[in-house]
């Protein structure tokens, strides 16, 4: 992208090409003269009924881009699966296209650039297509399956004379879906690259946001760094800066809650920030006092997030199964809560009456993640379904860990009135919870400690590296730099 | 917004709505029992065909934004023409809202913020509907009209229940995009403020930007600053940040072309950036060279285009055709780059032959400017039809100057290779061309010199204040402050 930045190799997307066209052809359904076809994102502007001619800035479609690794809108890419071959179809521009958005180039140049075995005019492309299969009616394997995060279906190729080939929509999606939840060495080299940035955005925000000022400068301050000295032009979410009661706000940040609160002395911080490179994204949580140095109350629940954090860390490698982290999450932070006199009663009855996940963190504890901030494949067939109890009933998979997963460690513990009051009304719910101790924390917002890890062989490598002791990030905001001399 | 940032009072939007009911009422086409039904934007997501659960930041309709300031996705507003009466339509959000997206406004919180008589929820509002007319099928005006800059239609409201109404798609559209044109004097402190902060992050830009810097490092600043101190979310279009030849390119900065070209010494620097507030867009280029210092030939080039901004800002005030505008930029440039030997022959031949629009300037001087980067209400009925002339047939309006307008003077003169060498070849045109003085400046871009100015009932106020002649710019570069200290 620009002076010190990562340079992705196109390898990338040709190890993915090759990774994909290995799953399905030895997948006994699929049958000879198969072409896996995409069609990437396009350019048609806006959803929310505007008119304008300003629309958002283009991000690729992920699925396409983890094939083609193409930033251009308006693409269509093939694999054929007996040979491998990969060709990019490129939509032909016209004359005005160089004055107004630039040089157009050449079939060649994209193919130099994007290193696929061929580029050929999108327009070319149905004859291209039955040249390419050696066999009279292509099948074509087009995308269509669910993304179980936002229930919508991905986007499935069309395009005039599909007609005239065989289309299978069934085979190819769970394929390409587990492909993507195991990270090959060179895309965990962007997404911890990625996250790096994202750090360093961190810890300068840390340093600048003061009580007084308004919550989105912290926004703009993460955006700034990532952006300038990073080359990450995109969030893959818009930046939730909360300060205050507004850390317990899930989503804070959007359009009707637009991070314009002011910063007050005691308030704790929770800034949720991760910037996208090359379309690889990161999704980091640093929560700390605007004060700079952390009061009784404020480090009983930072502690306990962070033992659940670290707990949680210590406990991932292959094998384990992702709810059975969120438990023991749950059941950490209901420990410490316990032992600071803000619950009583028996630990693991609260286990049994769901208290975390009815009260204090009513949702998941980690994502996946990679070209989507919560990345796919969280439960595609053959794994377990997503239970339907409190807590666990948002979280975003339940698979057993992988080698070359890439997910999120982020137990919090929010208070939020409207769940605090009902719990307080629900005999079930109301023997653990010591009332007085409670008020004390009402208002205060929540805590959250999200790291980005990848699962080794082995266990874990943290790509997240922040202060996150409360030792540490009073140092780091006091102004002594040893976290950083340390860091790498 | 935060500290030091513009209020937006909501009369303003009272104002407008006031403004538009007088003008609908005028009209003696308009039926009694009208009420004025607009949808504002929605949330659906991205277009992109992605199927993730992340899509951009909402920013509301423009229309919508314009009757009711409202910031929220999923509304609708309606104002009875007989009585003024102004409702919204909120959506009912549940419970888990508060959870994830924070405290849901009461109706009454609703009204109060956005000052309407009235705030009812979304799924009563057929009912509400027939009962703010007073008559059995109220006649509702929809917004149906044609955005001359995007080719696409507003969007139209559309609900459940719709059957049971008289519904007009015609009436509305003119009378709302007529009152878009002419600014409050509410709008104007917004549109100044929007100016204001965006003048002062380029002036930070000019001094940040250093040869060896990538491109979208200026994109990064100018977004940082005028977020961070101007409270500024949103840019109302891609930053372009081009560096020498990608000066040429209008709409540099795209997926395609994404400002990560290395700055060089000896380039000129375009720099098109504008911040957003409120949803009131802002849209200025400053160009400088790279090293603070111009060369002959960068002189040459800016003197020209300067004079051209100067000369029209000179000549705008209430009455004056546009189009005399555009034309007059045009004989400004060719006069200079005459007088630089660049260019032969007779000007006004020149100028009959369409030389600027052919070959420097393949496009509009400049533009309407207000909540959309390119404002409605350029090519209404009654108005003077767009010209088919090259670079005129670009001009987003071709209107007669009114105070209460805001526009953008933005002459430029671009250095494009392929329509120089269509030039060369074509005997209508190579007769005005110095082919040994033009190759001397291929390859070095452009100048774009833009300012946003309201027209006032004598002339002009400028909204854009940056430093803009030779020495004003290599003495800001070089550190000299007396810039700054006369400025307000
Ligand atoms: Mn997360
Ligand atoms: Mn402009």
């Amino acid at each position: 992208m620009g002076p010190n930045t990562l340079s992705v190799p196109m390898a990338l997307f040709g190890e993915n090409r090759n990774r994909l066209v290995e799953s399905v052809k030895a997948d006994v359904n699929t049958p000879a003269g198969s072409i896996i076809l995409l069609q990437g994102g396009g350019d048609q502007g806006v959803c929310s009924g505007d008119s304008s001619d300003n629309g958002p800035l283009f991000r690729q479609e992920s699925y396409f881009h983890w094939c083609f690794g193409v930033l251009e809108p308006d693409f269509f890419g093939a694999i054929d699966v007996a040979s491998g071959k990969s060709t990019l179809y490129q939509p032909r521009l016209d004359e005005d296209y160089a004055i107004f958005m630039g040089h157009v180039p050449t079939l060649m140049e994209v193919k130099e650039r994007y290193r696929v075995d061929e580029v050929i005019f999108l327009d070319e492309m149905p004859d291209h297509l039955r040249s390419v299969a050696l066999v009279f009616r292509p099948n074509l394997l087009i995308l269509e399956g669910l993304n179980t995060d936002s229930k919508k279906i991905s986007r499935s190729a069309s395009f005039d004379g599909m007609s005239e080939f065989e289309i299978d929509r069934k085979l190819l999606h769970p394929h390409i879906a587990e492909c993507r939840v195991v990270k090959s060495s060179y895309e965990l080299d962007v997404l911890r690259y990625a996250s790096k940035i994202s750090c360093l955005a961190h810890m300068e925000v840390m340093r600048t946001i003061k009580p007084g000022m308004a919550e989105y400068q912290a926004e703009a301050t993460f955006l700034h760094h990532v952006y300038f000295y990073g080359g990450a032009r995109h969030v893959c979410y818009t930046c939730i800066a909360a300060s205050g009661p507004n850390g317990a706000i899930q989503h804070y940040g959007h359009a009707g809650a637009a991070n314009n609160r002011i910063v007050h002395e005691d308030d704790m911080l929770l800034f949720d920030f991760g910037a996208e490179y090359y379309c690889y994204t990161s999704d980091i949580t640093c929560s700390f006092p605007a004060s700079g140095k952390f009061t009784k109350n404020q480090s009983i629940v930072y502690n306990a997030v962070y033992r659940a954090n670290r707990a949680v860390l210590a406990a991932c490698k292959p094998g384990v199964m992702w709810t059975d982290m969120h438990l023991l999450a749950n059941k950490v932070v209901l420990e410490d809560l316990h032992s600071a006199g803000v619950l009583k009663g028996n630990v693991s009855d609260m286990m049994d009456a769901c208290l975390m996940g009815r009260v204090f963190q009513p949702l998941g504890m980690g994502h996946l993640l990679g070209l989507d901030i919560h990345d796919v494949g969280g439960y595609l067939d053959g794994n377990p379904e997503r239970s339907q109890l409190p807590g666990l009933k948002y979280l975003r998979t339940a698979r057993a860990l992988k080698a070359g997963m890439v997910l999120t460690i982020e137990p919090g513990c929010y208070f939020i009135d409207y769940l605090l009051d009902s719990a307080l009304a629900d005999p079930e719910l109301n023997q653990f919870l010591v009332k007085e101790k409670i008020n004390e924390f009402r208002g205060s917002g929540g805590v959250r400690i999200e790291d980005v890890v990848a699962i080794t062989e082995s266990g874990t490598e943290v790509f997240s590296k922040v202060p996150r002791t409360v030792q540490e990030i009073e140092d780091w905001i006091g102004g002594d730099n040893s976290f950083m001399e340390n860091w790498k």
